[in-house]
């Protein structure tokens, strides 16, 4: 018989009782900080039965709760087992409001250094209201012990991406980054960031379903051989993190608070040494993709491209599409990319929203619990693969039977707002809130707007969500040639339908003026023509379409199976002017 | 003999030996720390023979400099003494840096506490690399006993707006303001800032040039009448600051750093006063204009718009513009406004650039030092006034004979990028950052862009350039209901000539959409279509062109003199499609 949550609980609360503590906070995070976990290590699943991709739980003595965004309350409110578990929202001063309910006093939680970043520690709260909070750190996460059935994890080996792919040898950037580290008279770089350390070694690995990463950190002295932390690889010495700890020679080191384990931190921050807190030096030049990773990125959308318009021509084609069901067509249209043998995996659960669910931003359909296909509504599709030379990330909203006239205003709409930000020329030093701006200025002259940001950068073979850019809101640092984004506006209509178009897009040097940066489009799928009201575009913009739209054609025509596709893309493709 | 300037450096060096005091510093500001000063003030120019509107002095025994920002290098240049005076660009840690230079050791440095605001005192530098800083504050500027032929001010009582005007009696103003007190738990209100002494209080003056203000603080108890302090009204007690100060009892007041002088702050910050800073709560209110102030602000811009028309029908008709001088034409446009009875004085002083002088941003002509009207060029204005009912802040660029398609070409570009604000609608909520890019886009799409912020406040017969809000890539408050702020994109070609194209805009609610700002264009002066190439504007613009063009002309046409100029205006404002 399998462990119930309430065994879980009692379990941990036994752990609390032998170690006197009041409470232990489970977060989301592994060791490795990132979005995605191995099945071993969703422990804010195991104890609480929520399965969403951020929140953190709370377990009290006699209360425990869970918290995440707004994403999630609906799930939340679904998953949680009552009376065992309450929700809140994880707004600012979450955590201190609902301990403050537990009365007054002090506690004494919990937690696992080594699921902890020194970012995350650094914010834990010392008090509310009534109460003042301490905080004792394990090395161990006590669910590991309480755990039946755990999953295991099969650990495969690194394996190396060849220079042409990643346009730079590790040895290259190696040397480049022990240059920055001499500059800055520093010994070593202690690298947590998985993709850091990927991109830095030139290594992918399967370790997550979705995200090519091996799993590791690493530390680079400046001069010598880099060294693997808890990581596998036929071509780098590896140790565990507390071996690493322990022999590190004393030292000025650099660390990233926002990726480095408190665990770590702890054992490393001995009065011989000397850590230097500052973002990972890699995160810029791993955004600015060369060369060879853009020509890559560009073989991966013609790929991409390829099995979205199989998979849309069949969309078209199929006589009985209502009697599908969202999940049927997740499926389908994996199985496309699939058929090319450059495809390693999905870059993220496929968000595929039928009518009023397309609505839902984060909407993810679950086998059973997903809704056939709407007839005379929309249907928009969020998704995206690696393949061996790139990355991608395309939504696009089909129509399914018979569109009105307001799906066609509200997706003229976002398509100008897209086009707006696609063909923007923009002064070498301007930020991603500036470009937001120009993206959303079409949409707000309707009177429409999204919820979101505008794009997040994209990484290469790596985490589909990439910073340190991004084209929001909020302020984040210049663009630069060569980052890769998404341009993604939409527009949502609770309970009716969700409209977003979204193209991968390289920040590029302007051919006409020399201080200026534009965007190429990586992106190889046309527009769906029915959708469009030609007078709610701007000249300009439907030149830009047409342009993109013969691109388009030219890039994929050749690759195509048979006339009738050929004549179909024609279709797709032909000039609005 | 008048006193030189070296006679006023060795007397305030004397100064200095008699205090014990290594140096002085000498601000721009007065005591209300605004952007003008009356002459008796102008102390900068006093002691260092420096006229800018922006800067200050550091006055050592052996050296002295003064330091202000890129605007004025050249005027520095010419207008300091050497070797008396050196000076410097005003930048992030200036004057230390300047200050280094005079070597090793412990500097006492003295400061006017009645001009150096609370703000800026915190600001003030207690060290450079090898020195160490301190200061002493004076209640009285070693200036004023050494200046010799000080100008005099003529003090004149401040006078009463009617209601009818300011659509908001001081009375409901105060009456408002204390319940904003009472609720904050304040016994009352320290106020500053001028503008907020003349809006809440329903005063104007004439102590200044260009802005109609009655210099004066004022104080607001929560309950009681208010008191002007070194102010003159028949309508308030006033008492100097000293006294008021004196008198104060003990309590709970709110003031703002950014103008309260450390003079008034030493004096008031006794053991049982609870001083509490914060921006003035007058600041918001006073940004959103009521109804009666925009009809007020509309008034004026009719008077205005006809006072410019006439200036431009005369420019056009006159057979020799190039033997005329830039400073005549500052006098011929003021004499056109004043022929208006509701003219009170020029917003501030206009910028009439000839040519190359037109692409100074900030250029003054200075008789004696101007230059004449440059033909086959442009002829950049931007000029304003205060009237009875509101003020303006226009700027237009001119064709003086025969323009060149690189003219046409940016006029059309600053156009369009122009227009593109004008038109905008934005959700509410939004601020200026996101304005900024909207208006600057079209102008990046050609590889252009202007070295200032987009737009500035505009008080009601108050200042000219008035915060909270602004149009800029530096992040302000959100736009509300009513804040008139300018939309001014521009292109400047040293050396050749420059473009400015300025309209003041009021926020509105967006008629066609209940969660959206759009804009009031407020400003009723035509474009200059000879510099248009309708090519350059997409269809959006030129119907927004043609509509503002048909409302200026049914709005000036009926008071026009003659049938000529009439004819005149309708061909200016002809539509283009």
């Amino acid at each position: 018989m399998s462990q119930s949550l309430a065994d879980r609980l009692a379990a941990l609360r036994g752990f609390l009782a032998d170690q006197n503590l009041d409470g232990f906070v489970i977060w989301r995070d592994d060791m490795f900080m990132g979005e995605e976990v191995r099945a071993k290590d969703e422990r804010l699943a195991m104890i609480s039965g929520f399965t969403g991709s951020a929140g953190y739980a709370v377990i009290l003595k006699d209360r425990a709760a869970v918290f995440s965004d707004g994403r999630y309350h609906l799930q939340l409110e679904n998953q949680l087992e009552k009376p065992l578990w309450q929700w809140r929202d994880s707004g600012p001063d979450a955590m201190q409001k609902w301990l403050a309910e537990a009365g007054e006093g002090a506690l004494c939680l919990g937690y696992d250094a080594t699921t902890t970043s020194v970012a995350r520690y650094q914010k834990l709260p010392t008090a509310c209201e009534n109460l003042t909070l301490s905080w004792q750190g394990f090395e161990r996460n006590p669910l590991d012990d309480i755990w039946q059935d755990r999953p295991a994890h099969q650990r495969n080996a690194a394996y190396q991406l060849e220079t042409a792919i990643t346009g730079q040898s590790a040895d290259d950037k190696i040397a480049a980054l022990q240059e920055e580290l001499a500059k800055h008279g520093q010994d070593g770089l202690i690298i947590t960031a998985p993709d850091c350390v990927n991109w830095l070694l030139n290594i992918r690995g399967d370790d997550l379903a979705n995200t090519p990463f091996h799993l590791a950190f690493a530390f680079l002295p400046q001069d010598g051989a880099p060294l693997l932390i808890e990581g596998d690889s036929p071509d780098y010495a590896s140790m565990r993190w507390q071996d690493f700890c322990r022999t590190l020679p004393a030292g000025r080191y650099g660390y990233d608070e926002a990726s480095l384990p408190m665990a770590l931190f702890q054992a490393l921050d001995r009065p011989d040494m000397n850590l230097q807190a500052a973002p990972c030096p890699i995160y810029l030049p791993k955004a600015r993709k060369n060369a060879a990773e853009l020509a890559g990125f560009r073989e991966a959308h013609l790929h991409d491209a390829l099995a979205l318009c199989r998979f849309w021509f069949w969309l078209e084609q199929c006589q009985d599409i209502t009697c599908y069901q969202e999940t049927d067509l997740v499926a389908l249209l994996r199985d496309e990319r699939r058929k090319n043998q450059s495809y390693i995996c999905d870059s993220f659960d496929t968000i595929m929203g039928a009518g009023p669910n397309g609505a839902i931003i984060h909407y993810r359909a679950l086998t059973g619990q997903d809704s056939a296909i709407c007839d005379d509504n929309l249907l928009l599709i969020d998704s995206g693969a690696h393949y061996q030379t790139g990355t991608t990330d395309i939504t696009r909203t089909f129509k399914i039977g018979t569109p009105d006239d307001e799906m066609i205003s509200a997706y003229s709409a976002v398509l100008s707002a897209h086009i707006a930000l696609a063909k923007a020329h923009f002064p070498k030093g301007v930020n991603g809130v500036a470009l937001d701006a120009i993206c959303r200025a079409p949409l707000w002259a309707t009177g429409r707007d999204y919820a979101h940001g505008t794009g997040h950068g994209v990484g290469h073979i790596l985490s589909v969500h990439e910073g340190p850019a991004h084209i929001a809101k909020k302020s984040g640092p210049a663009l630069d040639d060569g980052m890769v984004l998404s341009n993604e506006p939409g527009f949502y209509e609770a309970g009716k339908w969700g409209i977003r178009l979204e193209n991968l897009v390289a920040v590029s040097q302007s051919e006409q003026f020399s201080d200026s940066f534009c965007f190429e489009t990586l992106t190889l799928v046309p527009f769906e023509q029915d959708l469009i009201d030609k007078q709610m575009l701007d000249l300009a913009s439907i030149h830009w379409l047409d342009q993109y739209h013969a691109r388009v054609f030219e890039a994929l025509a050749p690759h195509l199976d048979t006339d009738v596709m050929r004549h179909w893309l024609s279709q797709k493709c032909a000039p609005l002017l």
